[in-house]
């Protein structure tokens, strides 16, 4: 059911970067991100017949999706501020969403309540959970297929679902690729974590555009995959975010959300750091609301 | 060297048009439109070590970049208007640009009077040409594969080249596949041709906003191919040129130029005619200016 990565390399945006680059999108997965591979796998997993979320972006999308191909119910809390037509792609896919003032009450106090309410009911972390970890696996020994033509891959990092993933199916494929984080320099509780040695979180959600890596932190299980295994993470300024969403728009096509853009925006921040190595840039999703879209195309000019 | 196309299915798609429709997107194509499977195929098989052309869009980036992997000469007559963008990208792929005030001298005059200058030259039209042709034909035989699955091919229709190239490679895989052209209200002498029963063109540019579709008329050689083959045309208004862009940035994450977006347009404008068929839409290419696109985004609030 999980739609392969689509690999795509430009000529002229490995020309103008002085780099070899090789992007793996997953913009064209289900939902539009690498979340359904993640959801797929953990509602296919759980023998419960109802999943509940805290989502306001692409995991409600992707778990709400997935459940309606299995059968099962799906519930969405999601902020009352959120994006219409992420309320409405939550619903379209079957999914109850319940929406919350959060200065009233906060997600995860809501996730609580309604879990003691719902029957047979499994909570869903967006990274924090085996399933996720071993679903997001599957994009991990996909990328393990590039070895000896990359020796690099470059990987959005929010709550380290995605990198976590990918770091073990790269380790089941006995893969000697390297990963990368990439984060908003704004919200670089991961590299922070690294630096110290030990999981540091945010107190508030930090305003980067790249809205996937909001997150407080990373999870426990995440953050014990990735102490050993990440050699470094790039911090990345609000504007190389930007100027990569417009490199990818004009030399590859690609439609890519800013937190898709991560990946390749790490290499205009460090590029000495990839200079030399044949590197893949993960694209981790292209869901973007045209207004956001428009701004950041605009700045371009 | 050409790349397989990008077969994108969205189930929000299909259920926004109610709908079976699979998108075959040709930008992701080298130098980002299908145009390259052309002039590699051209280039390949001319003993010419120099090709000429007329091009202000896809042809011209296409050519030149064909001529660099095969290391030949390239010149691309260029209006002196064009988008810098584009005359950029053509010289990024080492084609010589020659820039021409349309005004005084018509590409036509100007290619014949450098095809008399230039040794060893080949001239090469981007779609009256059997290499051209047969180029574009390597698409119809990948979309044979769909036989069983799909029933109906969706082609943007400008000198006929894409479209003539896809009847030919459905004909040599004895495909029963039918192929319907797609082409601009404003621009649709192929649609009166196909209704006059002989090949009739325009005296003027056509201001449609999908510049590929802007030729004056199919080439004779096109034409002598879809006359037969070719059960109709749709004949698009600009207003779902441009909500087909949109629709295609909003469900299926695919950036594409106006052109591309033909094929889902015709979906639009006759949905009758497609109803209950299982429907193919060719994405010719994604190469649009930022200001255009950003401007085709912004009507759709």
């Amino acid at each position: 059911m999980i739609r392969p990565t689509t690999f795509i390399d430009s000529i002229r945006l490995t020309r103008y970067l002085r780099q070899d680059v090789l992007l793996a999108s997953e913009t064209f997965q289900h939902t539009g991100s690498f979340k359904f591979r993640a959801t797929y796998h953990l509602a296919s997993n759980i023998p419960n017949r109802h999943v509940l979320a805290a989502s306001s972006g692409n995991f409600g999308q992707a778990i709400a999706y997935s459940c309606q191909l299995l059968g099962k119910r799906c519930t969405v809390v999601m902020p009352d501020n959120s994006a219409q037509v992420k309320i409405d792609a939550v619903r379209e896919f079957g999914a109850t969403v319940c929406l919350i003032d959060t200065r009233k009450i906060s997600r995860k106090e809501k996730v609580n309540q309604l879990s003691r309410e719902l029957e047979d009911v499994y909570v869903a972390s967006s990274y924090d959970d085996d399933l996720v970890i071993a679903g997001n696996s599957t994009l991990g020994r996909e990328l393990a297929a590039l070895e000896g033509k990359v020796s690099t891959v470059v990987v959005p990092i929010g709550g380290g679902g995605l990198a976590s993933g990918i770091i073990t199916g790269l380790r089941e494929s006995a893969s000697t690729i390297k990963v990368v984080g990439a984060e908003p320099l704004l919200a670089n509780d991961a590299a922070r974590s690294l630096k110290a040695g030990k999981l540091i979180c945010d107190t508030a959600e930090a305003r980067t555009i790249a809205d996937g890596a909001r997150t407080l932190g990373l999870g426990q299980r995440n953050w014990e995959i990735l102490k050993t295994a990440i050699p470094g993470i790039v911090e990345i300024p609000e504007d190389n975010i930007k100027e990569a969403v417009r490199l990818l728009y004009r030399f590859a096509n690609l439609k890519v959300e800013p937190t898709g853009a991560l990946g390749l925006a790490a290499l205009l921040t460090e590029p000495e750091r990839f200079r030399g190595k044949a590197v893949c840039c993960v694209v981790s999703g292209g869901n973007v609301d045209a207004e956001v879209y428009r701004s950041i195309l605009a700045e371009g000019h």
